[in-house]
């Protein structure tokens, strides 16, 4: 039995840190903070989760974690979460960290992308991206978790098999990528007003957002070679999940002879407890894994082009859940506790 | 053919009025206003009437106001209108108002609900609420028109036949009313968010919104008696439309055999060009209200309950399409012009 | 460890089941039927459990549930339950029928709202009405456990501390229920196409819905007198979720002087896992009991009339999860398990 | 003043093509028909329209549209329109064909995609294809217009530019097109209730959908070159609206040098009234064009690869909108009559 802390404990992820943990045989939440005006019992703030936990989350107080927690997890804005994290961590605790403060480990293109000057070198040298079909490994004896992104998620699941077997033409990725709104926080501007969303379908950031040099980083180690995707994602009007639709081209090469991906794929993902390949002609929609930890793929091979569609729950596989994965990696209990 | 301004041009209600009165060939737009930063082409702020007009919205300037139009509609939050109308009126401007500001002839209830004192009692007292069915005697000589709310609109039309003929327990009238989200204006605020009303379903203000004392007000004009009905607005995951389900218990009493209350109904509402009574058994929804100026009713007559169903668009017929059909009657333009 | 099947897995309330009966340490899902064309492996119809279970689906097949289960659960429509169950009664089965057919104990009653003779009044007079709240004690012993329907479940439980207090005029209950589009079943027709239910809202079956006489027969029973509640369903546009709206007038009388409802109600389900109440002025919504097996009510007393709100989800606490709550207390496995 | 008659007046495009042309000076609509049982008032079909139009929908009487109509739109299924053209055709009446029957030059692909023969030929070689800004010469003199599909209408117009100016590398053309679920017409099956689609969203056809081949066709034309573009549709969890996201390779050529892909667009559709260009860095979304017979169009040009956001009304610009652009250059009425 662990005890865990969770910072940021009133946004969407921290909601469903808490729904996970609570069925978690091996964990116990002995603490909640969140950038709040009073203390208050998470019940109230959550009505939904009254009668399962009676906490009260205040204002986080690092002294009180580092002599509760053993673990905990930081659901915080980008650039917070550096702020704390080293704290914790000089403290010997093991910290999960949602933000995207320490998954990219090149500085320059973190300040590019956050506005921000990078805090904490250090302890982002030492991370260890978290995702665990590439670096379970790693994950397991790591005291600093980066969670991946939502997108990233799907995305570099969704090409990995492709760009490790360098199969494909890499300057021709482009991920067409539709998220639910839950996937950008809980902001509280026009452009999220129910009235707005409801009905209404767009793209944003078209080829800028922040979380394409996390996938360039990922798919380009995967690839040995520097790789610029195009990325376009689009605001769904539906609470969670993501569907990305990657298309890329073949490379013209002996290998490239590899007659059929969705067997390639069932192969690279074999092992894996949360992935799930589609057979030839079926593919996922966002309703098959919202509400799990899950992420599927199907594969259509046009012979020159191949799409690739892969679907997650942005707050469960995409941040959550995936969380909660690693940590159960971190301590060795069955990899799939709690998130089935 | 007039020339009217719009005060307000960026809310729900504002844009609405422009699509109508884009329609209307009697009318022109010359004047658009509202709280905002710096000028801006209209068609900036509503990317989709872009092409049908390229007027400059600005800061509110009465001497303009004065000096361009003929009428102004007034679609501002409640407590500002009081403060703009009284200029515009005594400059022998007419004015259709659609906050509440001259719609509760008592001012003690005024102060209740709107929480400020009322301003501007003289003009209160000539206003005529704008409710076209009930006084369109009055509203064709009309300088200044309190436009009603939208849940009274439907709420005194689904009741007035009964209160006027006086069939109905007064003290038992009940409305469950359902409205979409842009019935509460443009609020920025996380209650509005797309993630919380998505999926979700709620009552707000249970038995203390401000549209029950306009109910109120009106009903028991009607009935020559005072009224308190038991009012609860509930919140539904869509943008626009109202349906209110009502219910009275019977008169004891001769009049009250009156055998067809569906043809009571059909009868009273005989020449009204927006009202559309359902026949025995059939009963309105949202979908064939909304985007019209129409309020279909339907009536259930269990004996000692009687039931009445109505639904209309709020933006329309509960607000910016009645502002309209007022404008018709004040000009006597054909009442439906730029309406069906 | 106990065996169950599950005949009609293939819908709403039986994938809902599957899910819930998975995560439950004490059960094993040893047989899935439903009326198929062909065996098909249940994760291929329900994509989303692959991974969790892997158990084909068939036509129901009486013999084999004998011999294998310890417990059926009859997630079939109306009509076709009282076909199965006796057949697994007689052969000492324990069964849970989430249809109506064990639910209305006046064989009359039954034929006018589901036009259709009863076929079992034996298992009839025999079966305990599920709702743990009220039945506890009965449904301990219990081997045919009629599951109450969806709308019964928030009213019932909304309305009895009043009538069982007698505080409330009997005649004048009026329910405004509100519904998630599950609680109809998988109906493939018109009426509940995307197309016409997004961005709709209406009511339905006005005052002649069949779990009226459901409610009516179990608030008789607390009340010792014959009750007829005025019930109007609507329909939401969403998926899951129930919202009442209750409206009652008291009595006068000494008793019902009992000054704070809200205490009443609080004492009234103090041992309850599942009920919530509110606190004063505090009301649940949709979104707070959705994928959970609680029902919140919330309580506004206005003197002359009182106002209840009550909020489940109708698949868990109105089929479901109060169908895995009574199995708990048939099996004396703590109440809540699998479903917290 | 023009007679028209609709057969196919009751699916969605039909009751939009109502709509519209009862706004229409110039037009009465004479004939409704389709295929139904009894004869019927369109109003109580379609109560949203009731007070506006009250004409009997019947069964096609070929002979009575002859007699009665100057011009019939058919809003049919596909294969039903080549029965019904030919007989207008030969009586010297002007058809505008919403199917897909007309659009294709090639029959093998009309038979591969349609699974079936084409049995028209002769006035297939007339037909003209619908899309204003391609063939606005062509239509003014045409008998049969055969009105484009949803997903070309938008894809095409998205594409004319670059491809009419020789940009891009015409093997790299990828459509990522997402729609609201009108665009599938009124179909009464599982895949779209209501329940399925919400919270949903998901790929269909993948890369085999009919309206690829509609699309090459009319891109090959203006290439004079054989194009085959990737093509992938997706359901939005909406009713109505377009948003087509495209990917293209600029060519590496002294042409390619043109610098300002915006100005490009906007020259080429300057005299379009219904093609608004957005500026450098905007882009369009659903909710700007819906209701609306706009295309609007955004380019963002990240040098090696251009990215185009397209989004129309499916309904309007897509399907009945466009018919009525067509109708209006056919008879010389302004052509934005009853379209603004």
């Amino acid at each position: 039995m662990i005890n865990v802390g969770i910072v940021g404990a009133t946004g969407y992820a921290g909601e469903e840190l808490i729904d996970i943990l609570l069925r978690h045989p091996d964990v116990k939440i002995v603490n909640l903070s969140a950038k709040i005006d009073k203390p208050q019992n998470i019940s109230e703030i959550f009505p939904k989760i009254k009668g399962r936990i009676a906490l009260v989350c205040q204002q986080p107080d690092i002294k009180e974690i580092i002599s509760k927690c053993d673990l905990a997890f930081l659901a915080l804005p980008h650039t917070v979460s550096m702020e704390i994290a080293p704290k914790l961590l000089s403290a010997g605790k093991k910290v999960i960290d949602l933000s995207a403060d320490y998954r990219l480990k090149d500085t320059k293109i973190y300040t590019q992308f956050y506005k921000t000057k990078h805090q904490d070198k250090i302890n982002l040298s030492k991370a260890v991206y978290g995702l665990p079909e590439l670096y379970r490994t790693k994950i397991k004896v790591a005291q600093l978790i980066a969670n991946p992104g939502c997108y990233p998620t799907a995305g570099i699941l969704a090409l990995a098999p492709l760009v490790a077997f360098n199969l494909v033409d890499l300057g021709t990725i482009i991920i067409d990528a539709k998220s639910g709104v839950t996937g950008a926080g809980k902001k509280v501007a026009e452009d999220f007003l129910f009235s707005e969303i409801n009905d209404d379908f767009k793209a944003y950031k078209v080829d800028i957002h922040q979380h394409a040099p996390e996938i360039n980083q990922e798919l380009s180690k995967l690839a040995d070679k520097r790789i610029n995707i195009t990325f376009v994602p689009h605001l769904l009007p539906l609470n969670r999940g993501i569907l990305e639709t990657v298309y890329v081209k073949r490379i013209q090469s002996p290998k490239s002879k590899i007659k059929n991906l969705v067997s390639l794929y069932k192969k690279f993902y074999k092992k894996e407890p949360f992935i799930r390949i589609r057979d030839e002609g079926d593919f996922p929609k966002i309703k098959d894994v919202v509400h799990t930890n899950f992420c599927d793929i199907g594969i259509k091979d046009s012979g020159d082009t191949i799409i690739i569609i892969a679907a997650i729950d942005n707050l469960l596989k995409g941040a959550s859940g995936q969380a909660v994965q690693n940590m159960n990696i971190m301590y060795k209990f069955p990899e799939y506790t709690a998130l089935l």
